[in-house]
């Protein structure tokens, strides 16, 4: 068997990375012939957990095809979002947690999805359902995925199944569960050394929604101001960023880990949306989201749902296939 | 929780009608609200599965929303193969074997895909995972699904993975895993009653191949003379059909039980392709496919890769979605 290249998103956050060392470390054991590798840098708060647990960065790579014939993807789906050549190797498998969109194989593959907080959640189940026992190193990076990605079990996504998975793993892993998640956060969280580059595109992500080509990064702080002080130097990278890539709508979300909230930046035509999904006024490009944590859950959905009753958006046809 | 319709697809074969029923009595026993539903008529060797273990036919619904919100495939996630009004309820849950196409949700999902011959050999894995007794009645009609979708193993998509769950699943069921397996296929190849219609549309799938609007039927016979006596009735229906749904092809695929071979018929302006696709040239519309007795596997690749390379089909985007 050939091998194939495991990868989590472009801009990995800590599920993308830790998810796709953890499955590579699973199949290998099942006998495939597998390598983790990553679409991007490595954020402090990756950084911390990589550390801790003493495991290996993956290899950076740009593309697949040189190399390999088949990937398998975690913790995405959406081809924005994955590698660049993509559409030149075979999709054998997919492990995610996200909506799909801007999918397609040509042949039947091994796709699972289930709608938990993280990716690792699954990929717990799957060393269950293969009887394989874990690593402490691998739960240890499992359980660091499930803290990032709920908030330390704060976030709308958290389900029982990532709670559960979490206390198993943090028990295997021999970590205190909630110091260690919160020093992984927090070492996430600090933005101060940070460029606006690093904290535009350290977590940012690409979406077709309605006809609008959008992207949504976030940041997670434990004080806003912390970021909102360079709102003008922002300003201006993100107004640039919209017209080199033709976006309608850039939207910023600066996430409050200790009150569990967003400010929103929105820059661009799309605008209006984002006031209507939210039910808020923009002042000066700013309002504070309510509650909101989750892009995915929390983001993504209502600004699907005004986009299609929007007046700047007559179809729901999807941009990317279009 | 909201009651979710479960069901195949279009023009349901024994897979898709046995594997609604099947996971509809999963998903109660781990406490959902379902109901298993059809989307067309029963074919005779269903009816020979569903009489032997004596379980009721499901309901025929033509769209969904009025009665749920909510819905759960089996068998089959192109949405051009599915309910009518698949765009105005939310997918809760897809459990299929073929690849990933013309399909997108709003939000996450319960995702289970498995290169496997049967759709009833995941479900199989899944009582399994969830620790559950099946039921010899479920048990029969898992069998008799992987018996149909592999012709009785004999098809190049039957895994290792269907032959245990079949051997295991005859075992629960107390049947005689090739007598009853072959008597079952032979109710489905009985032609001789059939109309030109029933044969055509009995097992009839649409795709889309690069930019081409295709549709590709298959009915599985003892003496595919029994068919081809009826070829200017056949031709005539199918040109009617071309002309109806404005399609590039139709292919017809007659498939011998006992050599394992299909005679192909093929219509429309791109039968160029199916003559590059499998490497023949086609006779009064006709030729003998050596070997091919899959569809999913062994039809719909060729036919797309032939469709990338062939004059007619300058891009492959998908029709579907423009």
């Amino acid at each position: 068997m050939q091998k194939s290249f495991v990868f989590g998103h472009q801009n990995p956050d800590t599920d993308s990375i830790c998810s796709a060392i953890v499955y590579a470390n699973l199949l290998t054991k099942l006998g495939h012939d597998v390598e983790a590798v990553r679409l991007g840098e490595i954020n402090e708060e990756t950084q911390y957990a990589l550390a801790t647990f003493q495991v290996a960065t993956p290899r950076y790579v740009q593309t697949a095809k040189p190399e390999v014939d088949t990937v398998i993807l975690v913790d995405h789906n959406e081809r924005q979002q994955s590698i660049a050549d993509l559409d030149q190797v075979r999709i054998l498998q997919v492990i995610d947690h996200h909506r799909i969109a801007n999918f397609q194989t040509d042949t039947p593959l091994y796709y699972r999805a289930e709608p938990v907080g993280c990716t690792a959640t699954i990929l717990y189940k799957l060393y269950k359902e293969h009887h394989v026992p874990i690593e402490p190193q691998m739960a240890g990076l499992m359980y660091s995925a499930i803290v990032s990605d709920t908030l330390l079990f704060e976030s709308p996504t958290c389900t029982e199944e990532d709670r559960l998975a979490a206390h198993a793993l943090a028990e295997t892993a021999e970590v205190d569960i909630h110091q260690y998640g919160f020093e992984m956060l927090r070492a996430g969280a600090n933005v101060s050394n940070k460029t606006v580059e690093q904290l535009l595109y350290g977590d940012c992500k690409a979406f077709s929604i309605g006809h609008l080509r959008v992207e949504i990064a976030q940041v997670n702080v434990i004080d806003p101001k912390e970021v909102l002080h360079r709102k003008a130097e922002i300003q201006h990278a993100i107004e640039q960023r919209i017209s080199a890539e033709s976006l309608h709508l850039f939207l910023f979300l600066i996430t409050d880990l200790l009150h569990n909230d967003s400010t929103a930046l929105a820059y661009g035509e799309g605008v209006p949306i984002v006031e209507t999904a939210f039910s808020v006024t923009l002042v000066d490009h700013e309002a504070i989201l309510s509650g909101v944590v989750s892009r995915k859950s929390q983001v993504v959905p209502p600004l699907t749902k005004a986009a299609e009753t929007n007046f700047l958006v007559p179809t729901t046809l999807n941009m990317d296939t279009v």
